[in-house]
Order: C-alpha cells, then structure tokens, then sequence
C-alpha cells in the first residue's frame, strides 16, 4: 500500500505527525484554550445578518484588502490600548496561524533562522519547518520566565532573523515585561537586525498592558493578535497583527490573494461590534483563572503564574498518565510535552468545578 | 519615511508589488473570471442557515479535518466525473491557492523546482517563490497549446520536484488533451519521480472531461479545483484536490491547523447542497462563451479556442492601451502581459453585449 513515504515528500517531513490536540468527545474539554461562552443570540443574529448580504455577493471576490476589518480591528486595538493605530498599521489572516506564516514568510525563509524561548506556542517552530526557516531553541529560567542573560546571549550568538515572544506564554501563562522585550528588540536589532514578533494571543487575560505601544519608532516590532480567545472565535480563525504600515506593505508581497472570505470578514466585522459584551466573559474567564490558581494551590500542586485564559500546572512524575487519570474522570485537559506539567483551560465554572474535583480526587487517591 | 526596502525582507522581495489584478469602480467587470450570477436566492437563505448554526458553536475551534466537508466534495466529484472518491482522496483549504501553497510546501520548497507551461496560472509561480521552490518557466506553441517534445525534454533536463499542468490553461482557455498528461506524467516519474499537480479549475467550463480518474493507480497525480467559478463562490475561498489518501496525508503535515474556519466549512456545504442549480449557470455561461468567441471573430479578432469561462482575443501591437481603450467605455477585462492578447470573461448576456459593442467600435475606429 502507498503511504506518505511512497511520496516524493521533503525528507524533513518524512516519519511527522499532523500537529493537533486529539479531538475527543468529552464532557468537558478544557484542552485547548478556547473560550467556554457561546456568542450571545443578539451576536448570532448579527453574524447572520451581515453574512446574508456577503452571500448576495459571494459570485464576486472579496475586498483582497479587508478595508473595513481592518479599520475596525484597528479602532479595537487603539480603544483597548490607548495608543492610536489606523488601517495601515493593521493586517489580518486566517488564524494567526497565517499570520505567522505571512511573517516568516517575509522575514525568514530558506537560509534564515527564528528563535522562539521554549517552552513555548509550538507552532513558531512548527511553521518555520514548514517556511523552511530554520528554528533555534531559546532557553527559559526554570519558573518559566524569560531569562535575559541567557536570551541576550543567544540572540548575540545565532544572530536570527525573526524573534519570537509569547506574552502572555503558551502553555505556561507566564506574562513577559515591557522591559524585556524592549532588552530583546535592541539585542535582535544589534546582532542583525531582526523581525521581533511579540505574540500577545492571550492578551486580553493578562493582569497587565497589551505591549501595542512599544511598535510606535520601531518598524521591525510587530504585535500579532487573535479573535480566537478573548472574542470567543476560535471557529472563525480570524487573525491580526499591529505594525509600523511598512509591515504591512511587505506581508501583501507574500500573503495568496483574496486569501481573506468575504463570509470571514463579515463575521469578524459583526463580532467587533459586539465587543463590549464579549469582553465582559473575559473578565468572568480571568476570575475563573484566578480562582483555578488558588484551587489547584490549595489541593497541593504547583501552579506556574498565569496571565491567560488557562493554567500550569503540576508537578507529576509522569505527566501522561496524569493526563489519562483525569480524562477517565470526564475531563480533557492538554499534555503539551512540558516534562512534569499539564495545561487547563478557564471554562465555565461547573466545567473548572468538574477539573478541580477531578484533581483533588487524584491527591486523595496519591496519599491513600 | 520607513519603507519595506528598510525592513529585514527576503533579498528576492525587494522592489516587488504584490500580485493582483486592479479592483476598479467599473460598470462592467469582465476582469476576474468571475461567475456573474449571484447565487440564487434559496441557497442565500440556505447559507444564512447553516452559518447560524455554526456561529452557535463558534468558540470552539472548527472540524480540523473538514469531514462534513470533504465527504460532500467527494460525493460532487463522484457524480459529476463518474469516478468514485471518497473522503480519504479530498482535502479542502482556503481556495486553490492555498491547496497548492500546502502543495508546494510539502513537495516543493528549498533546493527543489516546479515547472509550469507559460503563460498559465501565474499564482504557481508566486506561490513557488513564497515557498521558496525555483521556478522554471517550460514553453508553449505559438497556439498556446503545450509542446510535448519540447515539454517533455524540459522535464528530463530540469527533473523538477512539482509539474503543473492548468486545464483548460488560464489565461488562454487552452484544453490539455488526457494524452498529453499522461506522457508528462510519465516523463515526470521517469525524471524523478515528482508530483504533478493538474490545475482544474475551470473544468466544469470544458466541452472535455475531467482528468479525474487519472488519478487512480498514479499516486503522484493530483487534480485541484475550486468553488471560485461553477460553484458562483470566488468570495468563499474554497479550493480543494482529489489524489490518492497518501497525499491527504502528506499534505497535513504542513496544513495549519484548523485553517478551514467553522463558517467556511458551513457555508461550501450550503452551496453543495444547490449543485444542479449552479450547474446550470454552467451551461449558460458556456454557451455565452462560445458567443463570444464567435463574435469576436466574426468582429475581425483572433481567438484563442477556449474551454473555460473565459476568451484570450488579439492580437494587438499594444495590447495595455487597447484594454485602456475598453475600459474607457466602462468595461473592464484583463492585460495579463500576454503580448498581443487580452482576456474576457464570459459575464451576463447584456454584459457580454456591452463588451462586444466595445471592441466592434474599437475596430471601426482603426479602420476609419
């Protein structure tokens, strides 16, 4: 029987898996950070309303330049911040997923090379694989923080051409301050200069300020963005990024044409007018957090800070079978690879109620 | 002023624009190949319906592998071709171009080749450089069809990794016999062995058959398609590929995940439901075509035989002040730096007439 292997397929391809978290059909799923609340029925309507009118002319292709999502993604972007960015200095994808690839795609490439501090978002590296840009692992401090000394040094060293910081951090939560992304920048600026993506996918969550100000005087800082979390989307895949307007001129060099539906930016569209509601379910959701923080504390595990929608935590022995013991209770949690620890996502309250039963059970069990 | 040759860009993108035809304010747009028929009614109503359901559901991420989607896609390519795939022999992504962007990602890319017979789809080039692939631009005869002395010693002599073949060819409107893909087929396996990529995305427009069932006992063969142009969908972005389930596979080792949003999958399985409806916008626009083609002879042009939804039509000395000339009565079709041709696309009956007028007075003109 022909398999992949038959195929004349690269060789760095050769014996991979598909990335993806297994989809099970579980009570409760709090495995891959989606957002727990349905759009509310107002929202539903809206979406149906402005997909109506992009299907009347769905025949023709759509706006390839998303003028009017971006304008409001832009308007989302300096109301939440305070700091003003226009069309310009927005562009958006499928997914920041797409994003992502758009940028390296731009920046990286055969014969260049990223750097993301890990463990962190898999994708960066997985997407360089797939753009052919080679990826360097960077360290992290044993807490997960970013360790400066040590990332300073390996910038210095490899010289890359694109930087990757995930602040808040997947899958660890952990926020990374202005100041050390403001050290990485100019250290990426003097070893080369490089692309610095700041991936602020969880932003909204965090305790702290989106870093969307720090583009202002530096045109190779992007801050990429997603309506996957906070805009309870990750069905839409709708993804963005803020940038000085050279940016984005240069991603239109490499992004396929018309990429963008018509469908998708009207859905987008019709979930922006609909943010003040969508972000009060994130104020819900980082109580949850706070809440799944002081829980798992109290039972007796490790928990690494979060500033995003879900929470480290650990430690295990063996972290898979953990993983098993507490899917057998009905709740799918995320083994993301991090030697000793697991992720869950904020859902619901019965839904974090049924995790946090599910773990003290475990302690119990433990020291019976 | 930053602009992008300040940035960190790939050295082979810099002084690019981006690929993409002027989107004008125009009366009449015969520039796109655009289906001209908006989609009827019910299926607007259809779509509407179906997307309500799926933005109920639209914090959570979408099907990864598009299944619903992919099974319907299957069942129109059985019915329609004679052939019978299944789910295992379709993949689905964000319009062709992204098919072939996963494509070329997966049999293309650093120190590998494409080869396409040019003039065709200019994306296949682009899409090569974005991924890092070399392009080599295999010849033609004078009547647009494909040499397949002069393309066969092409393929021997460059081995490319990836060999694409457009049929009906865009921008010409040139059929590829079966014969003729088969003998690339073999010389590309013989050379190599690489995959060659049939590009049908206009070939419910052909008075000839689909080449799908070439696919059987050839692993390496795959046909593309799109819902941009029977289907009146170019707004949707929904391109998709039937091949042996190895290259299913393969191709998900690169796809990003979840790259076909929840509202996407929705609203391509609405416009599968109404089929035999856009069929017969099919037939109409074949019949407008083959008007056009006989008009414009019968005007004093020349023609290039089409099977597509579009006519090539010349020759000119200047072919970019003619389409001006065009454009100045409010029709617009399309330079693709062909010299000596334009292309028009078969719009409406009034459409087409308001273009036939065009070039009737444009030849008066001449011979005044």
């Amino acid at each position: 029987m022909t398999d992949i292997d038959d195929l004349p397929v690269r060789d760095e391809l050769r014996g991979k898996s598909p990335y993806g978290a297994p989809q099970l059909d579980v009570p409760v799923r709090l495995n891959t950070n989606e957002n727990p609340y349905p759009l509310p029925e107002p929202l539903v309507e809206r979406i149906t309303e402005r997909v109506r009118e992009a299907a009347r002319n769905l025949n023709r292709y759509p706006d390839r330049d998303a003028v009017e999502l971006r304008t409001q993604l832009a308007k989302y972007l300096t109301d939440t911040s305070g700091h003003e960015v226009g069309l310009a200095n927005v562009w958006a994808a499928n997914g920041s997923n797409e994003v992502i690839q758009q940028l390296l795609q731009t920046f990286g490439g055969p014969g260049r090379t990223a750097i993301g501090f890990e463990p962190s978002y898999s994708m960066h590296g997985l997407i360089s694989r797939g753009t052919g840009t080679g990826w360097i692992s960077g360290p992290r401090n044993e807490d997960f923080t970013i360790d400066l000394a040590a990332a300073e040094k390996a910038i210095a060293e490899n010289r890359p051409d694109v930087v990757f910081v995930t602040t808040p951090n997947n899958p660890t939560g952990t926020a990374v301050p202005a100041e050390t992304v403001l050290a990485l920048y100019e250290a990426a600026q003097a070893a080369k200069p490089s692309l610095v993506v700041v991936d602020e996918a969880y932003i909204e969550f965090s305790h702290g300020a989106s870093l969307l100000p720090l583009i202002e005087g530096r045109p190779n800082l992007v801050v990429s963005r997603t309506m996957s979390k906070a805009f309870g989307a990750a069905g839409l895949r709708l993804g963005y990024l803020a940038a000085h307007p050279a940016v984005v001129d240069a991603v239109q060099l490499v992004r396929l044409p018309y990429h963008l539906s018509a469908i998708t930016q009207a859905t987008a569209l019709a979930a922006l007018e609909h943010t003040d509601t969508l972000l009060k379910y994130v104020e819900q959701l980082k109580a949850e957090r706070d809440r799944l923080v002081a829980e798992l504390l109290a039972a007796g595990y490790e928990v690494t800070a979060s500033d995003a929608n879900f929470v480290q935590f650990g430690r295990f022995d063996d972290s898979h079978t953990v993983w098993q013991k507490i899917l057998d209770r009905g709740v799918l949690v995320r083994d993301n690879g991090v030697p000793g620890w697991l992720r869950v996502t904020a859902g619901t309250p019965e839904e974090n109620d049924a995790f946090l039963d599910a773990v003290r059970e475990l302690k119990k069990e433990q020291s019976a």
